[in-house]
């Protein structure tokens, strides 16, 4: 049987998604769970890697096994067997040739930022802690260039295999709560660190640092010295993954 | 010079505020890191106690110092000496009889609650995780009947030295975002474990387990034995304390 599952994980404490021999790895401490759950040595296939630290609500993960444990009831038996900060929310039966990978038909990031004069503790986990407050508008301005299908190599970390750097960005959505301002990227697909890159290039443009025009010329250029930094993991969170064209129509992200 | 400050802190770690001989405590490591800022061994004062695992965006602390560092300078000395689970946010001098205790005139406390089947690891340290949906309308009707000045005995820990459990409370705010659910409280002052009970009996309610009229009569009859359970330290947040009772009242907070 195939299973799909959608995991949360506080990535603070893991060297990212994928198992590397020199860090401990979601994707170890959940295929330890299965094998002590079902028996199974199992390989699990994600939706996507994430880095080191960060974070993700709605991962989605697909693998096969023969376990008589019905699929809707592996997430209870396996939250027995995962440390509390990884969790399986939902487990269900997929179909045989269902992938998380290569199913995913598009993603939702949402990268978080606390402005303020001293770091917030209770943020410290989960947002990037800047000390200057940006212009909202700006990054808006910005933003409004990176939406559509473009070749992304100015938001594309060197190193990247990808075959083509060409990717739909459906919305970039800002908007500010209190202290904190939330970036959400909704896209067809993301180059290696895309969304950090897009992250730290917005609060450039926001604190001055650059203009909304050199944006639109970098991406133009293809030029990754002409973007921002890379913003830090804690900032980053996979928030949900669509495996159907029409669910993502229907929430408006579409060329 | 008296100085006041506005802290922050993640309260998983500590034993809370208060000074004591089997735990780490907040007071503790912001008195140790006046010492290493200014060489002197000071008390703080607290508008209030906050309990184990119980954390603060807003507490106000005041001390007297004769440090030459400026008040407003203060914030940032001291962060260097705290650990990365306490922040000043804020620093100021104060007038020469303010007491973060005694000056305070309201308080709002926030109680973070996450529904779902399994525990959110990204929430696991702000909320509690509950696995039913309480019904928010129910836990409103029974709020009306918490907002005003009532003797709040049912809603106080027994061995609290209060000298008397009669308290204001000006408001409950309730409402939900995504899978979660929040409760503002905001009153004159508050007995001990009072939000926390708050909190404890507004769930039972939404859960089925009270009704909003078995609520309303256990506060007439001041019995801590008829309302609900006191609802775990992690989902309560003091968020704001204020001095100005024309703050208050310009907020909408007024009996």
């Amino acid at each position: 049987m195939r299973v799909r599952l959608t995991i949360e994980y506080d990535g603070t404490n893991y060297g990212g998604w994928q198992r590397q021999h020199n860090a401990v790895t979601v994707q170890e401490k959940l295929e330890e769970a299965i094998f002590a759950s079902t028996g199974e040595r199992v390989t699990c296939t994600a939706s996507g890697r994430t880095d080191a630290g960060v974070h993700a609500m709605g991962q989605v993960v697909s693998f096969e096994t023969n376990t008589a444990i019905p699929a809707e009831k592996l997430s209870f038996v396996l939250n027995t067997h995962l440390p509390e900060d990884i969790r399986v929310m939902d487990s269900a039966a997929a179909p045989g040739d269902f992938s998380a990978r290569f199913g995913a038909k598009g993603k939702t990031y949402r990268y978080s930022i606390f402005c303020g004069r001293h770091s917030s503790p209770l943020r410290a986990r989960t947002h990037y802690c800047i000390h200057v407050q940006p212009d909202i508008e700006k990054m808006r301005e910005t933003a409004r260039f990176i939406v559509g299908t473009h070749d992304f190599r100015a938001f594309c970390a060197s190193g990247s295999a990808a075959k083509t750097t060409v990717r739909t960005v459906y919305a970039v959505e800002i908007f500010s709560e209190g202290p904190c301002i939330y970036i959400e990227v909704t896209g067809n697909g993301f180059l290696y660190n895309m969304v950090r890159i897009i992250a730290g290039t917005l609060i450039a443009v926001g604190i001055g640092k650059l203009t909304p025009e050199e944006v639109r010329r970098a991406i133009e250029a293809r030029d990754r010295t002409l973007t921002g930094v890379t913003a830090p993991p804690q900032g980053l969170c996979l928030l949900r993954v669509y495996y159907d064209e029409r669910e993502l129509a229907e929430r408006g992200y579409k060329e």
